[in-house]
């Protein structure tokens, strides 16, 4: 295990010749120390586009949300939707309460403060007259808004936005296809909702008794290694096991009468593959990137999880499956999805995620083998996000 | 805007002459730093009588209550109301869980230590028989208690009380009267309280939608002057605008076909005015005092609205409305009270008002021209807050 | 008062002859910093035997529980229960929600780490195989465990356990006995629970209301002595006085004409008297020793209480009732139990108890007299505890 971050490669060298005034950690353990961009994140990063719920959720009533610990209000404006902070400067009541006096414009209900939704500039402090030397004056934050994918994405960042395409899987922008989904706020910080999502070992024992896999063997484990390619990290199986002897207690394995194998384990080792799946040409099952987004790609479909920090102890779990058809396969996989996949798998199958993250309490841990997902995505993160943070417009240092 | 207490000022001296350790704030803005007296008074002020009930409220049970962050027991000793430091300092019960043993005495439930309702005394440690050493040797606090306009008044200080009509607008001691009443403990500090109750701006847009108002016109925006007379700040309206136009928005008024436009904004402008309120000759329609108490003055009645610091998250508020009338126009008076007023304006128009007060995050705070009436009140306070606390006798420093 | 410590007594003598730096409390009062090992012990002592609950209780399924701080898991292994921390090293998930997945082992729920029952040791990562070089290199800490008096006992400490019996009452071990008994969490700190249990006055005060005394007569006040026997402190009554007059009040009793005076106030002065209860040769009724459990002891029954800390705010309250009988009058006794001991004695009577610990508020606190059996305790505690906390196998310095 090596240390990537350029300051933190000097400190280490500097540490060898000089007297250090304190330790640094030598490995992980008792807390984060170890991964210092990663440990203080605990808001999440800037500088990234966040989905948050449904575009069509958003009407004239304005929606309260936070957002990596930010209090912002959204709100329809024609076939715009605006993302102000929501929070008056006059006296701190939230925007979200106010009144639509004027096309165009939220008014604080306490005293009429009235603010552009477009830019955010308070234009009119009604109850003091058109003559007010603080009209036009001051103005709340805006924070730029895109939909896409029927979702509603903010940035939150400092200076110009990248394009939103930037922080959305390209096969989701150059294809056609039909889309299931839900989201909801889930409690536990989104770090280990991102971790829980890119754990190699916990889906064959936590989940070996999701009904989702009633009918398809899990793994006992696994050999596995992660790549990156193209800003995603992948978890690539070297070896899957189906069966282990353990010496004293016995046989473990997930292998019963009535359930059948299942497909290869990286989309692109299956015979029929969906071609733009077989197209991404993607190593493995799981892959994971910044700010927070889990893919998994089956043979046929795709699911796609978003990480999206709201403060230090809730998250956001927006979730897509995602199959690349179009016409009746389309229709049938919409029919499918509300008949079940949403009820299993992104019910109680992720549920059960969303129980350990809740029960999770961590540092300290004690890392094994399959832990080298976690360890590569927090190394990942001590390279990537630093760079990120200072220019909006770079997602990745190779 | 100048500071007026004299440890500033010589602070401010001192700053241009020698190298300041610590920057003063020169605006206000960011905190409340300016006004230090002020900033500090989150409980409340000491050396004052705060009204707290309705004295019938008050029987042979003790009552608990929490007044300036203190536990007080009421409770009734035939015509007098006692108020006792609500814990026994033997092991720290409250005794208003207490049992009533003996005439005139409170016992603590636990051991059956005694007080004497009037003094405080301890004067039997029941359990410990007539010989213990400590029987008469130990006290709790007492509180000063007086019943004035059916509510029980207690003073909070140091040193002997003042009389409590030194508290009491002066007319609601000289003149007879009807009135009706409310209080409720709402949720906020007692200083958003009072800010909101003086505050020039918010009626005009917040209440703009109350029932209250529903058939009399709101003004669109005032110009607003402070004035201080007789230790009350009065909020004095130099113009008052009915409706106005903002470029980029359109007009801004609450006129409509179906409202009439009110009464003259200061009672002494109005032609049919009761005489009682006609002699107090006020310039405006609003003015407070300390430590807390908002004086709303119409043509035909006066409304009080006392903001009584419980703790730093709650307030207690108790609202007056008054008519100087007696026989059957005070009867008529009562039963409008009951049937209308309770409901619409001690009801659902000051609804409003908590609904802001919980709300409100400030500072920070950016405020505008009305907020005059803020920044007075509090230049008030620092001017004579510091000196009551010192002398309870004296209220007002010219 | 002497201060019985050796470091106390180190300290106020240098304390003479040195210039002091801080100055050491002379007397109780406002603070606990007088007993500072009692003072520090809002957790409990180690190095002790703890009863929990009902060995019956615990089955197949873990029980959570915590114990002085530590949050333990309890599980029946055949006729053993054993006690486990109750937290996975790998990333902090709760064993207590795991699965039994082999026999005489607990598997975490998430990744499938598994546990010897009997040990601790991980014997395997499931989900790493065979091969994972973790497997057996790491334990969970356990806990001793003993079933006696038909409850679990836990011993919390360092080095080697002593035998349960060390902590458990020599006539509960050898005699034959009817025994009915409850177990509840309640709120406030153990040293509240243990100081009222021990405490001379309140029961004269608080329990005179108390179902269980309706026929009964309580005394006014007592004449006390502790005096210190086998490692337990007993309350010695020197006169025991049923009236008293106090001055300006008047009379204070108990005694009504429905009412007979109670049995003798230690169990040896009766005449008619249980030989084992007899052979105990206790000169008081009420008994405490460490680690905080209460003997009340009747010439036909005795009354045993537990404070068991739980955490800084809550106590487990264990209670027993004993009669040394066999047959026919100890199936007497069991049904008397049912049918009324446990409602009024381990009910509406001790929840009186349970209501003074919940409203205390102490220190500061203001003693008196009977306080002697607080002080005495506290000034026990000081001189055994800080020794049974260097070896275990003690418990009493005499």
């Amino acid at each position: 295990m090596t240390i990537t971050s350029g300051e933190q490669r000097v400190a280490k060298r500097r540490a060898r010749t000089e007297k250090p005034t304190e330790p640094k950690p030598e490995s992980p353990g008792n807390d984060w120390s170890f991964w210092p961009t990663y440990d203080s994140a605990s808001l999440g990063f800037r500088n990234y586009w966040y989905p948050l719920m449904w575009a069509e959720q958003i009407g004239d009533k304005p929606v309260p949300v936070t957002l990596l610990g930010e209090k912002i209000m959204l709100i329809r404006d024609g076939d715009d939707i605006r993302a102000l902070h929501d929070r008056c400067p006059h006296r701190g009541v939230p925007l979200s309460l106010g009144r639509r006096q004027y096309e165009g414009t939220i008014s604080c209900p306490y005293h009429g403060w009235t603010y552009k939704l477009d830019s955010g500039k308070m234009c009119a402090a009604l109850t003091d007259g058109p003559s007010s030397p603080i009209n036009n004056k001051i103005s709340v934050r805006t924070y730029p808004v895109e939909q896409r994918l029927g979702l509603v994405w903010v940035y939150v960042g400092d200076g110009e936005a990248p394009p939103v395409e930037r922080d959305i899987p390209a096969e989701l922008i150059e294809n056609d296809f039909a889309v299931g989904g839900r989201w909801d706020i889930r409690q536990g910080n989104w770090r280990f909702a991102a971790e829980n999502g890119f754990d190699e070992g916990h889906a064959k024992y936590l989940h070996n008794t999701a009904l989702w896999r009633l009918f398809k063997v899990m793994p006992a484990w696994n050999e596995t290694r992660i790549v990156e390619e193209d800003s995603w990290l992948i978890r690539v199986q070297d070896a899957v096991h189906w069966e282990a002897d353990f010496p004293g207690l016995g046989k473990w394995t997930n292998k019963r009468w009535y359930k059948r194998m299942p497909l290869p384990d990286a989309p692109g080792k299956a015979e029929d593959i969906n071609p733009v799946i077989k197209s991404l040409d993607i190593p493995g099952f799981v892959s994971i990137r910044l700010p927070g987004l889990l893919r998994v790609a089956y043979p046929h479909f795709i699911h796609y999880e978003w990480y999206v920090p709201v403060d230090e102890d809730n998250v956001r779990y927006v979730q897509l499956m995602v199959r690349f058809e179009k016409g009746l396969k389309a229709a049938a996989f919409k029919a499918k999805y509300l008949g079940a996949i949403r009820w299993l798998f992104h019910g109680q199958f992720t549920a059960q995620d969303a129980w350990m993250v809740d029960v999770m309490d961590a540092p300290p841990e004690k890392l094994y083998r399959p832990d080298l997902s976690l360890t590569a995505w927090r190394r990942h993160i001590e390279k990537v996000a630093p760079v990120a943070q200072q220019d909006p417009t770079v997602r990745v240092i190779k």
